[in-house]
C-alpha cells in the first residue's frame, strides 16, 4: 500500500485532480497495486482555512507519503497579499526545499493529433519536437543568500544572490545525462557563461560530469540564444539542462511552443524515489468550477508519479497510451477542441481516459 | 560637423558597415548635414592588433565622438579565450558601462513583405506585431557586486549578485514610459516579483514612476509568462520594460519571432544624446567575407543614430522608408530572399537603399 499526498489546491486544481484520481483508481485495479490517498489543503485555500499556504498538517501529510500529487495554486483572491505570502511562492518554494526536490523534469512535446494548435509555422511543427527540460529546483538565485533591501532615497537598493555549489551542479547534471541516455543522447546545457561567474562555474562542472557519459553528445548554449533557437528550430533539442531561473524561463517557453499547455506534466524529484508531480499550467481561475478544464496534464502527472515514485512503469505507460488514444479519437476538451467535434467536459475527458485504460 | 566613431568589428561587421556608411553619405548630401567618421578596432580584431578587445585608442575615439556606430564582434578564432577576455563581453560590457549607456532600445517588428519568414503560425503573424523592448543595460546581475568563486571540493561555489538601485530603475522606467508615449501607450514591465527581492523592488518603483504617466497603460508580467505570451500572441505587446538579464532574453526571443533577425537595429543611450547603435544579430562568421550578409540591420542602426544622437529625424525616416521600399520591390539578400527572385549581394542591397534614398 503506497501513500499519496493529494494537494489539489486552487482554481481548476480540485476538478482536474478528481479526474486523475479516477484514472489512478482504474489503474490500481488493472495493474494490481494499491494506493491510499490523503487529501490536504495547499495554496490559497490553505491560507483561507489555516492562515498559511503550506500548513504544518499538510507538510506532515506529505512527509508520511511516498509521493505528492499536486494540482495548482493561486488566484485573484490572494493577489493582494505581499509577494512572500502569495500562494505559489509560499507553497511551492518551501515544498521544493523541504523535500530537497532538486530535479525538475519538464517534458515539452507536440502531441501529433494536436499539432495544429502549435503556435509555430507548419513546416517547423512538421519536423516535430520532443524536449525534456531538466531544471535545477532548489538552488540558484531563487534560494541564494544574501537577499535584501537597504538604504533610502535614490540610493535605496535591493539584491538577490545567484549561487551554485559544485555538489548542486553535479547532481542535477547527472540526472540530466541519465535522462539523455534514456532518450536521444543529446544534452544541451543552458547558461550565461559569457557574463556570469556562477555560470562559468556551471559550464565547467557540466563538462566534468560529461566525462562519465561519453555516449551522450554535449553542447552549451547561452540563455538568450536558447530562447531564439527554441522558436527557430525546437526539433534540434533533446534534453535541455538549466539552472533554476533559466529552467523556469526555458520550460515555459518550450511548453507554450507545443500548443498543448493543458497537456504537459512535470516531476520534481529528490534523486531517490520521492517526488512531487504537477501540471505545467496554472490554476486558471477564469475557468475554475465550470467543468471545462483539461485534466490531461494532471492525469499525465499521475502517470509520471507511477513511473518515478511508485515503480509502476507499466501502469504509467498504459495511462499515457490511453491519453494518446483518446486524443486520436478526437475526444477533446474546449482548449484543444478539434474542428467539427463538440468538446467534452473535464469529467467527460476523465471518463474517456478511464474507459480507454 | 558631427563625429562618428565607426567600430566595425569582426565577421560580417566590416562588410555591412561599408553599406551603412554608403547610405549615410547619400543622406548627408540629401539632407545637408556633415559627418566625420573615425574608424577604430574593436573585438577580436582589436585583440589581434592591440592585445585587448577594447583598446584605449578605441575608447578615445569614442570619447571624441557624438555617437558610436558599432558592427559586431566575436568569432571562432577567439572562442578559446577565457570568458572575461572574449570579444563580446570584453568589448561591449565596458563600452556600455564607460559611457553609461543604461537605456537599450531593441525594436522587434514584422516587416510586412517578410511576414512569410516569421516562425509563427500564419494567423498569429497575420495580426502583426511591433514591440519595443527597453532593456536596462548597465546594472543588474551583469554588473552587480560581489561576484566570485571560493571553497574547494563539493563545497566549492560561485556567485553573482543581482542588484538594483532606486535611481537606476527610475531612469530606465522614465525612458520606457516616454517611448510608450510616442507609440501605442502600453507598457508591460517584466519581472520575477513573485520570487526575487530585487524584482519586488523593481515592480514597486515602476509603479511609482507610472504615476507621472497616467496616459500610459501599465501591466506587470513575470518573465516566465512573458516568454510564453510572446509566442502565443506577440500582438498584445507595445513596450516591454526589462532589467538587464531579462531584457537580454526577451529581446532575443522577440527578435527571432519576427523572422527578420538580419533587419533589426538597436540603440543604447545614455539619457542625453550620446549612444551606441548596432544590429541585433551577431558577427555571423560562417558567411563573413562572402558579400552575402544582410546590411539592413546596420543601415537601420545608422538611422537610429541619426534619430537619437544627431537630431536628424527626417533623414532617419527617409532611410527607413528607403528600406521599406527596397523590400517591397523584392530586392532581398539571401537570408530573406523571396521565392522566384535571385538574391542580391551585401553591396547590391546597400546600393539599392542608397538609390531609393
Ligand atoms: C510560482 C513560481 C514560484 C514558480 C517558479 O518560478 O518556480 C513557477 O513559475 C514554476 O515554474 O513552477
Ligand atoms: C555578448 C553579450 C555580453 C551581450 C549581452 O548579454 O548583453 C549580448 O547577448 C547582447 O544582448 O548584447
Amino acid at each position: 500500500m503506497k501513500k499519496i499526498a493529494v494537494l489539489a489546491g486552487d482554481g481548476i486544481g480540485p476538478e482536474v485532480m478528481a479526474e486523475a484520481i479516477k484514472v489512478l483508481d482504474v489503474a490500481q485495479k488493472r495493474f494490481g497495486f494499491a494506493l491510499e490517498y490523503r487529501q490536504a489543503d495547499v495554496g490559497g485555500i490553505a491560507i483561507d482555512h489555516h492562515g498559511e499556504a503550506l500548513p504544518k498538517s499538510t507538510l506532515a501529510a506529505c512527509e508520511a507519503a511516498d509521493a505528492i500529487l499536486f494540482g495548482s495554486v493561486g488566484g485573484p483572491k490572494w493577489e493582494g497579499l505581499p509577494p512572500a505570502q502569495q500562494p505559489e511562492r509560499a507553497a511551492l518554494l518551501p515544498l521544493r526545499k523541504h523535500f530537497d526536490l532538486f530535479c525538475n523534469f519538464r517534458p515539452a512535446r507536440v502531441f501529433e493529433p494536436l499539432a495544429a494548435a502549435c503556435p509555430l509555422r507548419a513546416d517547423i511543427v512538421g519536423r516535430g519536437f520532443d524536449i525534456l527540460v531538466v531544471r535545477e529546483l532548489t538552488s540558484g538565485i531563487y534560494f541564494g543568500q544574501p537577499k535584501g533591501r537597504e538604504g533610502s532615497g535614490a540610493d535605496e537598493r535591493a539584491w538577490d544572490t545567484k549561487v551554485y555549489r559544485r555538489s548542486e551542479i553535479e547532481r542535477i547534471a547527472h540526472m540530466a545525462f541519465q535522462a539523455a541516455r534514456r532518450r536521444r543522447r543529446k544534452l544541451t546545457s543552458v547558461d550565461k557563461a559569457n557574463v556570469l561567474t556562477s555560470m562559468v562555474f556551471w559550464r565547467e562542472i557540466v563538462r566534468d560530469v560529461a566525462r562519465s557519459y561519453p555516449d551522450v553528445e554535449l553542447n552549451h548554449i547561452y540563455i538568450d540564444n536558447a530562447t531564439m533557437q527554441l522558436v527557430r528550430d525546437p526539433h534540434q533539442f533533446d534534453v535541455l539542462l538549466c539552472g533554476n531561473m533559466f529552467g523556469d524561463i526555458i520550460s515555459d517557453e518550450a511548453a507554450m511552443l507545443t500548443g498543448s499547455m493543458g497537456m504537459l506534466a512535470s516531476a520534481s524529484l529528490n534523486g531517490g524515489s520521492f517526488g512531487l508531480f504537477e501540471p505545467a499550467g496554472g490554476s486558471a481561475p477564469d475557468i475554475a468550477g465550470k467543468n471545462v478544464a483539461n485534466p490531461l496534464a494532471q492525469i499525465l502527472s499521475a502517470a509520471l508519479m507511477l513511473r518515478y515514485s511508485l515503480g509502476e512503469e507499466e501502469a504509467a505507460r498504459a495511462i499515457e497510451g490511453a491519453v494518446e488514444q483518446v486524443l486520436a479519437n478526437n475526444i477533446r476538451t474546449r482548449d484543444i477542441a478539434a474542428a467539427g467535434h463538440a468538446p467534452v467536459s473535464t469529467q467527460g475527458m476523465g471518463d474517456a481516459v478511464a474507459v480507454a485504460l
